[in-house]
C-alpha cells in the first residue's frame, strides 16, 4: 500500500499537470487569441478550474493530509506537506457558492470598470464595488475564523504568509516617517539637474532586440522561455517554459527596456525553481512578495544601478542611434529621474511605497468594516496630499478607480509590492557583503556572480522555508526597511 | 430529473471544453513552445487525454446512451447521440493496456523515424515498425470485432465512417485504369510547354502579406483565428478560434502560397460549423475525407484554377515583385505543373492518387495480416513502378520511409486523401451547376457566392448527416470518381 504522502505527491502532481495547460491557454489569451476566441476559452479555463478545485479538496486529499502528518517525512517532504496542507486548506475553506459569486461579481466588475474608468464614473463604479467588497468581507470573515486572525491578515496571508496587519503596521508606519522628506529632498536636488528626453520614433524590432539582448545578459534560458507582447506585462507559463510579455511604445523605448528587465527578474526566479521537485508545492515560488523582490532586484537594484546602466549604453546607442540624449550622464538620470505622479504604475521606486501605503491602509479599513467603499474618494485625496503633496480631488479616474486589483477583490495583495522592494534592497544589501567588488563587477558584465547568490540563497528553495527563514538565511535576520532606506539615500541623494 | 440525453450533453461539452484547452496546449507546442517545454507539455497533455477517456468511458455514459436511445429526440438531437454513441464506442472498445502500449510503442517508432529516414535504415525502421503493426492488428481485431466487419474496414471507420475496402477497391480499381495513361498524356503535353521558375530570394516578410491577403479574399476570419508558422503545416485550435500554420522558403514561395489556401480551406469549414450545436459532436466537422475535401476545393479546385491564379496575380507580382516568370501564362503553368515524383507530399494532383492507391493497398494487406512488414520494400518498388514508372531501389528514405503515417499505427488514414480530392471534384461540379457564371466570379474576385454554396451544402451541417447522405444531398448522387476524372482532363488535357 502506498503512503498517504505518496498518493499525495501523485494528487498534486496531477494539479500540477493541469495547472500548466491552465498557464498556457491563460498566456495564450493574453498574447496570441483573437477576440472571437474569448468566450470559448473563458469556458475551458473555467472547466479547468473547476476540476482542479474538485481534485484538490477531494475528502480523499483531507484523509491523506492528516495520515501524512503521522509518517515518516524528511525535511524537504515535511515543508512540501505544509505548502500542501495550506492549499488544501485555501481551497477547501469557502463554500462553492461563495466562490462562484464572487468570481462573477468580480467579472462584473471589472468588466463595467474598463469603461467607467476611462468615463471617470465613480458612482457607477461604487456600486459594483460594494458587491465586491461585500464578498470579500464573507470570504475573509471565514478565513479569520479558520486561521484564528483577523479578517484582512486572513487576505494578506494568500500573498504572503505569515505576515500580519501588526507588522505591516510598524513596517510601513517607518517607511510613512521618512519617505516624504527623502522624496522632498530628492525632487529638489533633481530639480536642480535637468534631462534631456530622447524623441523617437524607436522602432519595434530595434525594441524587441534590445529586450532580447538584456535577457540573454540577465541569464534568461530561451530554451525554456519566450518574449512576446501584451497590453500589460506579465510573466507567466511555467517553470520549464517560462513566458514573458512586454509593450512598445515608439515614442519612448525606456519603458519597455525597464519591463523586459522586472519581468526576466521574475522569469529567472521560475526557471531556477528546484527541478527536482518539479509539479510539487514546495517547488513553487515563495510567494508574491518574494516573487516581486526577484523582479525589483533585477529592475531596481541592478538595472537602475549606475553600473548597469553604464554597461547597456553601448547596445542602446547602437539599438537606439546614438544621440545628445544617450549621453551616459543624461542617460543614467533619465532612468534615476524621481517625480511624484498620480499613477501608481508609472511611479519611480521612490514615491512608489507611498502609493502602496495608502492603498494599504484603505483597503485593511475596508476590509475590517471600518469605512465604507463611499468613503474611499475622500480618504484617497488626504493620504495622496499628506504622502506625495497631490491633489485628485474629483479625479477618480487617475485617483482611486485607477487599479485593477479591487475589481475582482484582489485585497490583501498591494502590501506585497512594497515588501518586494524591501526586500530586494536587503538581497542586494547581502550580495554586497557577499561579493565586495560586485559594482566592478555589473560595471564589466560580470553578472553570474549575482546569479549564483540569487540561485543559492532564493531561487533553489522554491517554498522550503517560510518567507521569514529564507529572508533571515539569505540575509542574517528579519524583514528590514533600513536597507531600502540606505538603498534609496545612496543612489538619490 | 434531467433526461439521459441532457446529461450527455453536458458531458459532451465538458470534454469539449477540456478539448479546447488539448487543441490550444497542442497547437502552441508546434508553434510557440521552445524546446525544454516539451516534456512537461508532454505530461500535461497525457494527463489531460486520461482525463478525457476516463469521462468519455464513464459506466454513467453508457447507460445515458441507452436510456436516450428510447427518449424523445429530434432529428439533430438524434443525429448528435449517434455521433456520441460513436465516439464512447470507439473509446471504450479498447483496453487500457492497448492504448497505453500503442502509444509509447508508437512514439518510440516515429522518434527513431526521424533518425533513420535521413539514415535509410529500412532494418532498423522495419524493426520497430513490426511492433507497430502488431499492435494496430490487435486494435483493428477488436473493433472488427465489435463492428461485425474486416479489420482494414474498422480502421477506416476511424477516419471516414461507413467507408469499406470494398467500395475503396471498386473506386480506387476505377481509378487505376485510366489514371496512368491520363498522366502520361499529361506529361507529354506539358513537356512541349517548358514553364520558368521564378528565382529568390523571396523575404518572409512578403510571403506573410501575400498569405494573410490571400486568407482574406477566402473570408478566413480573423476575429477567430490567426495564421503562423510551423515545421509542418496543420490547421488546429478550436471552430471559435482556428489556428492555421505555414512555412517559408526564401527560394520558393510557391509551396507557402498554396498551403496557405489549403489550410484556409480546413480552417473555413471549421469557423464555419453550425454554432448553435457547439461543443456537442454533432457540431464537429463530418470526417477526415470531407475536411480534405474542402481544403482541396480551396487548394485544386479554386486556388489552382486558371481564374484564380489570373485573379492572384497582381497582388503577387505587387509582392514578390514583378519578373518574366509572373508573366500570367507562365504563373498560371507553373502552378499547374505535372512531374511524377517519388514524394507524395510534392506530388501535383494528378500523380498524388498513385501514391494514396499504393499506400492503401500495402497497408490493407498489412492490417489484414495477407503481408508482412519485410514486404513492404519490394511492393513499394512494384507499384511505384507501374503506377508512377519511378524507380525506387534501395531508397527507402524517399520510397517506403517517407511518411510519418505508419510510425504511430494511423491505418487507415491515406484514403482520406484521395477520397477527399474526389469529393472535392464533385462538390466543385455542383458549385458549377449551380453557379453558371462561377468561373467569371472567380476571376472577378466575387467569391462569395461559391462560400455560400459550401456554407449551404457542407458547413452548416457539422456531422449531422453521415458523408454518403450530406455528398448525396450536395451533389445528387453518392461518391462519383467520374468529377475527379472530368476535372484533371478539363484542367490538363
Amino acid at each position: 500500500m502506498s503512503s498517504a504522502y505518496a498518493n499525495l505527491t501523485r494528487t498534486f502532481t496531477r494539479l500540477s499537470r493541469f495547472g500548466h495547460l491552465s498557464a498556457i491557454a491563460g498566456w495564450d489569451m493574453m498574447t496570441m487569441m483573437p477576440p472571437g476566441g474569448s468566450s470559448a476559452r473563458g469556458a475551458a479555463l473555467a472547466e479547468l478550474s473547476v476540476l482542479r478545485h474538485e481534485i484538490l479538496t477531494d475528502k480523499a486529499v483531507a484523509q491523506w493530509l492528516d495520515q501524512a502528518a503521522n509518517e515518516t517525512l524528511n525535511d524537504v517532504e515535511r515543508a512540501n506537506l505544509r505548502e500542501m496542507r495550506r492549499a488544501y486548506d485555501q481551497a477547501a475553506l469557502l463554500p462553492a457558492a461563495l466562490v462562484e459569486e464572487k468570481s462573477l461579481v468580480g467579472a462584473r466588475c471589472e468588466h463595467a470598470w474598463r469603461q467607467q474608468r476611462p468615463a471617470n464614473d465613480w458612482q457607477g463604479f461604487a456600486a459594483n464595488l460594494k458587491e465586491v467588497v461585500k464578498l470579500s468581507r464573507a470570504e475573509a470573515e471565514l478565513r479569520a475564523q479558520a486561521n484564528g486572525c483577523s479578517r484582512y491578515d486572513a487576505l494578506l496571508d494568500l500573498y504572503e504568509p505569515g505576515m500580519t496587519a501588526a507588522k505591516l503596521d510598524s513596517t510601513f508606519g517607518e517607511l510613512k516617517q521618512w519617505l516624504p522628506s527623502l522624496l522632498a529632498r530628492i525632487v529638489e536636488k533633481q530639480s536642480r539637474q535637468p534631462v534631456a528626453v530622447p524623441v523617437g520614433p524607436f522602432a519595434v524590432e530595434s525594441q524587441q532586440l534590445l529586450g532580447n539582448a538584456l535577457m540573454k545578459l540577465l541569464n534568461f534560458d530561451f530554451n525554456a522561455g519566450r518574449l512576446d507582447v501584451s497590453a500589460h506585462p506579465f510573466c507567466g507559463g511555467v517553470p520549464e517554459d517560462v513566458r514573458i510579455t512586454t509593450r512598445y511604445n515608439a515614442n519612448e523605448f525606456i519603458s519597455a527596456m525597464m519591463g523586459v528587465i522586472h519581468e526576466t527578474g521574475h522569469a529567472c526566479y521560475e526557471q531556477n525553481l528546484p527541478k527536482q521537485w518539479a509539479g510539487q508545492p514546495v517547488a513553487l515560488a515563495r510567494s508574491t512578495a518574494i516573487h516581486e523582490s526577484q523582479s525589483l532586484f533585477f529592475e531596481k537594484q541592478l538595472g537602475r544601478s549606475t553600473e548597469f546602466l553604464s554597461l547597456l549604453l553601448p547596445q542602446v546607442k547602437t539599438l537606439m542611434g546614438d544621440r545628445p540624449e544617450l549621453e551616459e550622464a543624461n542617460f543614467i538620470a533619465l532612468n534615476q529621474r524621481v517625480k511624484p505622479g498620480l499613477i501608481r504604475v508609472d511611479a519611480d521606486e521612490v514615491s512608489y511605497p507611498a502609493h502602496i501605503i495608502l492603498r494599504y491602509e484603505i483597503e485593511r479599513a475596508l476590509i475590517e468594516s471600518e469605512i465604507e467603499v463611499d468613503d474611499i474618494p475622500t480618504l484617497w485625496q488626504e493620504k495622496m496630499q499628506a504622502l506625495l503633496g497631490l491633489d485628485t480631488t474629483g479625479n477618480y479616474r487617475d485617483g482611486c478607480m485607477q487599479d485593477i486589483h479591487w475589481t475582482d477583490g484582489s485585497f490583501g495583495y498591494f502590501p506585497t509590492y512594497t515588501l518586494g522592494a524591501m526586500y530586494a534592497a536587503q538581497l542586494f544589501n547581502s550580495v554586497k557583503k557577499a561579493l565586495p567588488q560586485v559594482h566592478s563587477d555589473i560595471r564589466e558584465g560580470n553578472l553570474q556572480p549575482i546569479f549564483d547568490w540569487l540561485q543559492q540563497n532564493i531561487w533553489q528553495h522554491g517554498s522550503r522555508f517560510t518567507t521569514r527563514q529564507l529572508i533571515e538565511n539569505a540575509t542574517g535576520e528579519d524583514l528590514n526597511p533600513r536597507f531600502f532606506r540606505q538603498h534609496l539615500e545612496n543612489r538619490y541623494l
